[in-house]
């Protein structure tokens, strides 16, 4: 209970001041799923650049990473611990270490806040080193912490 | 078709060459449904203050009006054509109107903006004023083209 407590309290301070408020724990899980769907969808169109399945385009990139940016920092406000009993793809391991899961929140932010000022210098291999480090950090949680 | 071929046109120029990417119709859906509520809540977190429910901070205010700002231009690209005969809230109408529906959505991200403008203002009248007639553009459509 404490690490939950100590985990909202860390939500607030990494969503800075506009965290989400929420009237039921359902609004909560749907917030950072929503938050989360967002993210990967722009997150996605810069793998399709770095991939070269899409057209480079540094401009592109750099929106994108400007929405995903801004993303990173939402999702975590709706890991209320009331939102342990809502069905959600979370693994209870989640809801267990959320130590891990707060480092690696950190981790995934600042991979992200990398990624978005690599995009501006508008260096396609820089990007891409980026990106994969970036995806590395998504995938690290994924595996750990969500069914 | 001719109608919603030119709203897709524009959903691109909307939404920047930022707009998102779908690999399935029902990732569209998704998609737009996300973005409405990442937001709808931080536009209730103004709100809240607003409506004296939450302390006035004009930092949190502005933080807010920013997120709203970005999200306003999101949801348009996920109203592909390919989206109609995806169960969701939109009535037929929607689909049927597209011309309003997309002067609607401009009515709606300008006012965002204006109220994202007022914000950085501090002044918590003009951003009464400007909520207001934000959430009156956001019920326009409501009433008009969803369930």
């Amino acid at each position: 209970m404490k690490t939950r407590v100590l985990f909202a309290a860390a939500a607030l301070v990494l969503s800075g001041a506009a965290h989400a408020q929420f009237q039921k724990p359902e609004d909560a899980v749907r917030y950072r799923q929503s938050a989360f769907a967002v993210m990967g969808n722009h997150f996605s169109r810069i793998g399709a650049m770095v991939q070269g399945k899409a057209p480079f385009d540094a401009k592109v990139a750099q929106e994108n990473a400007a929405i995903v940016l801004m993303m990173s920092k939402l999702p975590w406000a709706g890991f209320t611990p009331e939102t342990e009993r809502i069905k959600s793809r979370a693994k209870p391991e989640l809801w267990a270490e959320m130590d891990k899961v707060r480092a690696g929140a950190d981790k995934m932010m600042k991979a992200v806040a990398d990624l978005e000022a690599t995009t501006r210098t508008g260096n396609l291999d820089a990007i891409k080193k980026s990106f994969g480090e970036t995806a590395a950090t998504c995938k690290a949680c994924h595996d750990a912490y969500r069914e």
